[in-house]
């Protein structure tokens, strides 16, 4: 049996599956530093916050900034369609459940307003703070001049497959190349999972590649449509990929894994793989400050017909500050981020982020036992 | 320990355990075409439903043609053993639970009208529809021309396990060969899981096989006889025997998974391991048309002693339209198959079913985790 | 990491695990035979009853004859240590649940005589039944000649693991040799699971060894003492043992997979395996005729101070006749073993039990879906 | 797909994902020893009880050491912080759940008194206990002589991970092979999980090392940070690095599996995995006598702001004397810890624990069936 297959098939493993082996050397947390490099931009901790209207405001993207971070406006959301999305955000966040999907449809029909576009990264940039926007590749070429020439420091191209080939009958492919030629900020792309579309992306001159499709091991994209890789085997392979082109060309560009991470542990195990930063959506939609506060929904979907979000009560679990970097009296992974990013690297000698990841990694399945009695090593 | 084994055992695996990986190039889900051929028959989707009474009634099969798929009628059922099916059906609906398998065994026991198997093929072709309707190898070389002659336009010989080599006392074995010689419409042949046996039946002159054998997780085969091979494994084993074959022989069969595909990832998946279409029961037992007004139950069963199915509560899901072209609400990938079949393709930039067959696949176990935050890429 | 470890382990399967794969010829149950020989006793059907007092009473025993199996009485229980056992077991049926232990570890404690060893034995051989009787190694020396003086037809000699090669201070160990040589009637010796015990206990001149250590999942010796074997492995390893040492000496060893087979489809894979029939406790203490009457508990523990069993509300769940041959309404798999098992020989082309030793089988883990509207091929 | 990877993954398990396997002769429990030995100290059995305050009190350590065991005293815990530590004890008992995590962080802020720490030892001397005593390595280089003078005859020296060579701006490295010259008292030294950190341990003159980091399947040390090795994989390693050391140097450290544990099972999973020792918190802290008295929570925590443990209602279980000799009527594998041992050993014919590092292990995933009826082999 089974001698002939028509393919065959690779095991992938996703952040539930793995656990980080710890070092040879070790050495105090207080000696780690986590700083991440966008292009020639850089930051204190490796976290994105995602481009959803749940989780990231231009007040909420000001705080990211504060804390070390960057969080990236969605350009085609709530704050571009809307002078006042604050009181169409207080109508989302009211609704009954029953009618928040329909109402999300209605309120995202509303036209994009490019005089937005602008007034928004301003209202950014006048804090002082690094801003970051995202676009779909279909207005990617028309607006993001419009962002740049307002002060976006950086443009995030965004769906949820990105190649540097697509075929489209209803515009012209975006040309990353060009895109860059024109824009002169760092861009950042995806989402890929594969060491080829990796490449292929890397290749056009971006200087971020934003890593995963369906990662969630619930997630609706792979229920929906099949598509998805879990996130640690995507990062393995993007960042292979980010190695082979850096010993060809000699120029760096970052991985972001992006999807799928819950847990401090989550976001070591993705550095682990390779990544040099993440971006989490839900976990800054539980924020104290963020905008959908203890609500968050999808991005603007690309096929209404086929609905893969809704809106979701997350709750609130703390503020920025706590969820980043504690103190916290929880013991889920939930809260302090970097603080637990810090432990692990001191528990794997690593001083800094791309120390991280010359980690040993196992897999090692996280079945649950009734009894939760072993809280540490020792116990 | 377990140096010599008595035999070596292959891992299998299901749609549940794996995952599709998004292409190196992708394309607008407008631009993929979803056709299916069988012989000389074309369909718009790669979709047939079951030949279950509580599926396919004539009337059923004639809107399954009319959305571009094909309903295949049970010519053993309730629709050739009684003039009036309708009351039979609306019986069996209302009949409490405690009492309905006995019922059915009393119902099925009737015996089928010849007469009847071709009012039902003519009911279907008067609407101008393609017409294909099933038999058990017992009763095909007798009743199938009788369905031919009537003007059905492919045949279906379906059994729970079917080879080309059964032995048997109470009748003389079928040979596919002389029935494809006979009736001169194509035949379709199934159940069967491995190379071997479908290389057989495709050497019979057939023009489709069904793939799936105890497919389901919670199949009651597998548990009562043990006998099953989840369906991604069973459909890789028959489409490299359809490649090899073709190879040689420069003809084509299609080969269709049947059974255990409850979502449009599901499809997607059965699609990617090499099938050229897919057959479902339940899904569209499922629909507001069908005959079974949100029951289904299964076929006349050859071992009445061994039962391995009953009545069951499915309940109504939404129209044949919704359930196969959308628009819908729920995005647990239950309805809408053909937009996520579309969208599948352009994430893996096939134009073509056969290019959705080039598509990688890798090993990735839908692990439930208790929050369900992460619906799409980017949360 | 990982690169040096202490030792090597391998992975071992239970029946969850696995499916049979159908064969490339199939035919009609009714053409199959379940005979299984046991030395030179010849059976209709490969299925014994376990020598536990909630299941096998001398009436059982007879009754097991004369549906074509074997029941095993165990001749250290109750039967052997009572005049009138019956009034006993209608006390450990009615005690309540907190006493039951403390109770059945007194009953258990009254000395064993031998001459109801005799009595028992004459008793199931009245009824011209063959007779099996069941001993601990420890008692085998003294009590399995007074067994097969009053004609007992077979000795089975049962301990939790059992070798050729005991050591023990408190009694000489036993030779397997020897007692062959003694008793001059068919000895079946377990349990066992390896190749390497397999083999050793097949050269002393056994007809029979039991396979199966800890093998249930959720089993309470891997609990409390971390020893077991997987039945599905286990019984490959044996099966292993006996085709070597029949290709060596021409002397064919029956090998029995005992304990943890819960199905009709365990059964099928048992045999698959290379088992040449099973052997089975709580299917049977679940059938009307059971002494136990819907309560199963161990045989007399060897170490009273580490129990690994108490007395268990298993219910009834049919008569003898429908569990073995049906008809049954469920569709569970735990009724009519035999149907199920000639329909799996049917689907695998296998006229005979050792034929059904060539079906293939794969791994394919039971995951447990929420909907269960699958329940056979073609849904 | 997944061709290249930034790193390759090895599969690592825990006690619940193996199996023991019998062995091909078979002993007597009576026949087997269990002695462990640490440095020149012997015990009668290979078990430790972790130094954790609701588990290990100085009359606690006297009834281990009564008992055959060792129980190891945390030199950092409440009794060298507290003249009278059992009021401060009767306050964590008694305050609700919701003020207890703050309760400890206050209570244990409290400073270390060093004319306790020899109090503490020379109170378990007194009894004529064999007396060790933990403390963290921060502390260890000035604190552990104070023990060793007041005659403490093991010191262990304990983090969550632990190496030869940790970096430290706060502190100079302790150096192990100089604190073994000062003390002349063996040293026991953890955790680590990896054969290279084991080896670099073993070379400094450590007497044995603990094994175990975020070992628990639920375990928050890998939910917070994701570091973690499964213990049979961790021991596995550290074993082979014991057995290569003592092959190269003639000098045989022990390796003690430390956390994790919660079954008999699971201690004779461990010494077949490699383990000289086992050490256990919770179990003990279920004890009758525990000074927890059925509450148990984590050492004083290095990290407040990130916390990994919290105070935890464990229960009482049982005595000392049954939860590590039984009688017992729980079949759940959690007491007779000894009893279990040496069933296990006699299954393996292994006289001693070295003996026992000789049985096979396979991997056999305990997959819970809903049915609990098969307790035993044969049944």
């Amino acid at each position: 049996m089974a001698k002939r297959l028509f393919k065959e098939l690779e095991r992938a493993y996703g952040f539930d599956e793995v656990a980080i082996v710890p070092g040879q050397v070790t050495i105090n947390p207080d000696m780690t530093s986590t700083k991440m490099t966008l292009g020639h931009h850089s930051f204190d901790i490796p976290v994105l916050a995602s481009a959803m209207d749940g989780a990231v405001s231009p007040s909420f993207a000001t705080l990211m900034h504060q804390m070390g971070g960057l969080g990236v406006l969605n350009a085609e959301g709530l704050y571009t369609r809307y002078e006042d999305p604050y009181s169409v955000l207080e109508e989302i966040i009211s609704m009954p459940q029953a009618e928040a999907t329909g109402y999300l449809q209605q309120v995202y029909s509303e036209p994009i307003q490019e005089h937005l576009v602008g007034e928004r990264v301003q209202e950014i940039r006048k804090s002082g703070s690094t801003c970051a926007v995202s676009f779909t590749p279909q207005n990617t070429k028309r607006m993001s001049p419009v962002a740049v020439e307002a002060g976006a420091d950086i443009v995030v191209v965004q769906s949820t497959v990105t190649t540097a080939r697509h075929m489209s009958r209803s515009y012209r492919g975006l040309i990353f190349s060009e895109l860059i030629d024109t824009l002169k900020v760092p861009v950042v792309v995806g989402n890929c999972v594969t060491y080829e579309v990796a490449q292929e992306l890397m290749e056009t001159g971006i200087d971020g590649i934003l890593v995963g499709v369906g990662p969630g091991a619930a997630c609706t994209t792979r229920e929906v449509v099949g598509v998805g890789v879990p996130q640690v085997t995507a990062t393995l392979e993007c960042a292979a990929a980010r190695e082979d082109y850096f010993r060809r060309t000699g120029r760096y560009v970052s991985v972001i894994t992006d999807g799928g991470l819950r847990t401090g542990g989550d976001i070591c195990k993705a550095i682990v793989s390779g990544a040099d930063g993440v971006m989490l959506g839900t976990p800054f939609a539980q924020a104290a400050e963020a905008p959908g506060r203890g609500f968050n929904w999808g991005m603007a979907n690309p096929h209404p017909e086929l609905p893969r979000g809704t809106r979701i009560g997350v709750g609130t679990k703390g503020t920025l500050s706590q969820i980043l970097y504690g103190p916290t009296s929880v013991t889920d992974g939930t809260q302090n981020f970097v603080g637990a990013l810090k432990v692990a690297m001191g528990m794997c000698g690593a001083y800094t982020i791309r120390d991280l990841h010359k980690a040993d990694m196992i897999i090692a399945p996280a079945i649950k036992t009734e009894g939760k009695y072993f809280q540490f090593a020792g116990a």
